[in-house]
C-alpha cells in the first residue's frame, strides 16, 4: 500500500498517534554552525544515556569518574573567562563563589545563585560550576554555585535542604530583591522546588528565577517525554539512566510529590520566571507546562525556545552563539526585576 | 539485538537522527479534556491532509465545498457570541466587520484586523471569520476579517496587495497606534509579510501583531517540519496539500522570497509581537524561529507554546479552555501596546 495511505490508516482511530520510523535531518537555518554540529552529534557524547549502575556505590564511582574527567575543562573555562573562584561554606553547605573581573555598576549589589544540573546524581565539586562560570562572565554577576548533596549520598529532600540552608545564610547578607536563582535540568527543578519550600517557610523570595529546561516532572509525564524520545541526543529517553536517577533521588517517595515534581505545586507567588528550552528537548513539555502554569498563576513568565536544541545543550559550550544569546536573555530579564 | 543498543548504534554517526516507529500517547496533565480529545483525534477531521487537486478549477471546487459546509457553523458562532456582522468593502477589498455587544472602554477606539488561515487557498467568505468572531467576543474588540484574494484566483502578491489596500483605508480612519493585526497559519505569515511591505512603503505601523503558528517559511525549512511530521494531526506533513498550496500561492516565484517566507525578511522595526504554537505543531519551528529572529532584531516579542497542541488547533473551538487562554494572552499583550 502507498505509504501515505498506510500512515493515514494507522491513525484512523482516536488515541495514541502512530508515527513511522524516520530519518530527521539537522536543521540549518537561523542556527550557528557550532549548534548544527551539536545537533548532528551521536548519542552519548558526554554520558552514556543508558547507564544502569546496580548500587549507590557504583553510581558514586561513575559520578566521580565523570567529574574528574570534566574538572580540567572547567578549571580552564574559569581561567579563560578571567574569573576568581573561591571554595567556601554558606550555611554549612559547600559552595563556589565566582567573581568576574568587571561587574557592571548595576550588578554590584546583586547575586545569582546557581543550582547545577545532572539528574540530582552527577556533577559534584568543581565540575558543577560550569554554568555559574558562564553566567558570571557573560552576565557580569557574582555567582554562587551550590555544591548540594547528591542522591547517592543524601537523597530527597537533601538537595532542597541544602538550598534552603544556603538561602537562609544569603538572606543575612543580601536584600532578596537583589538576588536571582538559575539552573538547568535538575538544577531548574531544584530551584522551583526551593521556591515552593521558601513559600512554605515564609522566607523572603528571590527577585527572579531562570529554570532552564527544568526537570519539573520526575514522572514520565509531559508530551515531549515521548515526542522527543530518540530525537534528543543528550537525554535520549526516560528509559535510560534518567528514570533510574529519578527513583534514586526520590528514595521511595512518590515521584509526583510537589517537592520532587514542582510542576505539581501551587506556583502562585513565584518570582518572575524566564524559561528556556529547545525544539528537540526531552524536557520541552516540562518547560512549556511550567510556563503555562506560571502564567495561569499570574506570575510574569517568559518562554524562549531554540531551534533544534536538545536537553540542556545551551549550558555546555561558552563559545556557542546560542548559549551567549540565552544567557543574554536571562541577564536582561534579571535586569528588569532585580533591584540594584 | 536489544532495542536500545540498536537504536544507539543507528545514531553513532553525526548527521541525520534515526528515530524508530512509535506509538505516542495523548498527554493528560495540565490539558483540558476537550483538548485531549482534539489531540487524540485521527488525521483529516476538517480537511483531507493529502489532497492533490490537479487544476486551479479543482481547487476552486474543493474550497467552495469546504466553505459552504463550514458556513452554518460560523453563522451560528457569530449568533451565539452575540456579534453584529457586516459585509463591507475597505479599500476596495471584501471584508467583514464584527462588533461585540460590549466593548470595554479602553477598546472603543481600537481595532483588530484579522487575516484568516487556510494555506492561502481555503476559507473565502463567511467561513473566514471564525477567528475574527472569537477575538471580537473574547477580547471585546471591533474586528475586521479580511476576505483577501485566494491563490487559485489571484496568487502572490495578491493577498498582500489586498492587505495593504485595507491598511491604507484604515489609516484614514484610525490612529495606527490603536490598531493590531492577528492571524493564524497563512494568516500569521500574511501579517508578517504585510508588515514587511508596510515598512517598505513607509506607512504607519500597527501597534502590535499576533501571528499564531505563522507560515513564516513556505519552503520545508525548520526542524518541526520533520520532527512533528505524522504527529501533527491537522497538517500531518508538508508532503500533503501544504507543499502544493505553497507552490499554488507562489505562482512560480521563489518560495524563499521574503514576502512569501517572511522569516527571511529583515524584521527590524516590527511592532511588538506575540507568537503562539503547540508542542505538536508542524509550524513549531516557524513560530520559534520567528520569535528568536524578532528578539535578535530587538523587537519586544513573546512566545506561548501549548502542551500537545497541533497546528492552529487553538483557532477552531470557542469552548476550548486553551483557546480562551490563548486569546486572553493576546488581548493582554495588545492592552500593553495599543493606545486607547
Amino acid at each position: 500500500m502507498d505509504f501515505k495511505k498506510k500512515q493515514t490508516e494507522a491513525n484512523l482511530k482516536p488515541g495514541d498517534r502512530t508515527v513511522p520510523e524516520r530519518k530527521i535531518p539537522v536543521p540549518h537555518r537561523d542556527i550557528s554552525e557550532r549548534a548544527q554540529e551539536m545537533i548532528a552529534a551521536p548519542y552519548n557524547v558526554f554520558i552514556d544515556w543508558n547507564l544502569n549502575p546496580p548500587t549507590k556505590d557504583d553510581w558514586s564511582k561513575i559520578v566521580t569518574k565523570v567529574s574528574e574527567s570534566s574538572a580540567p575543562a572547567v578549571n580552564k573555562l574559569i581561567e579563560d573567562l578571567g574569573l576568581t573562584v573561591e571554595q567556601l561554606q554558606i550555611g554549612g553547605v559547600k559552595c563556589y563563589r565566582l567573581t568576574p573581573e568587571n561587574i557592571p555598576e548595576n550588578h554590584r549589589k546583586q547575586l545569582v545563585i546557581v543550582a547545577h544540573g545532572g539528574a540530582y546524581v552527577y556533577a559534584p565539586g568543581i565540575g558543577s560550576v560550569r554554568e555559574a562560570a558562564m553566567f558570571a562572565a557573560f552576565g557580569g554577576y557574582t555567582t554562587i554555585s551550590v555544591d548540594y548533596s547528591l542522591s547517592y549520598e543524601n537523597p530527597f529532600p537533601g538537595a532542597i535542604e541544602d538550598m534552603i540552608d544556603v538561602w537562609r545564610a544569603i538572606l543575612t547578607e543580601y536584600d532578596p530583591r537583589s538576588v536571582a536563582m538559575t539552573g538547568t535540568s535538575a538544577g531548574g527543578g531544584l530551584i522551583m522546588a526551593t521556591i515552593l519550600k521558601i513559600k512554605e517557610l515564609g522566607l523572603g523570595m528571590p527577585a527572579a528565577i531562570a529554570p532552564s529546561s527544568p526537570w519539573a516532572d520526575l514522572t514520565e509525564t509531559g508530551d515531549s517525554y515521548k515526542t522527543n524520545e530518540w530525537l534528543d541526543n543528550i537525554l535520549v529517553s526516560y528509559s535510560g539512566y534518567l528514570g533510574l536517577a529519578a527513583k534514586l533521588y526520590a528514595n521511595g517517595n512518590d515521584l509526583s510529590h510537589p517537592l520532587l515534581s514542582p510542576i505539581n505545586g501551587n506556583l502562585e507567588g513565584f518570582p518572575p520566571t524566564i524559561l528556556t528550552s529547545g525544539t528537540r528537548d526531552l524536557f520541552l513539555s516540562n518547560t512549556v507546562r511550567s510556563h503555562r502554569k506560571l502564567r495561569r498563576a499570574r506570575v510574569p513568565a517568559q518562554l524562549h525556545i531554540y531551534e533544534g536544541i536538545s536537553h540542556s545543550q545551551l549550558s555546555f559550550d561558552p563559545d556557542l552563539p546560542e548559549t551567549r544569546e540565552a544567557y543574554g536573555e536571562i541577564a536582561a530579564f534579571f535586569d528588569q526585576y532585580l533591584i540594584w
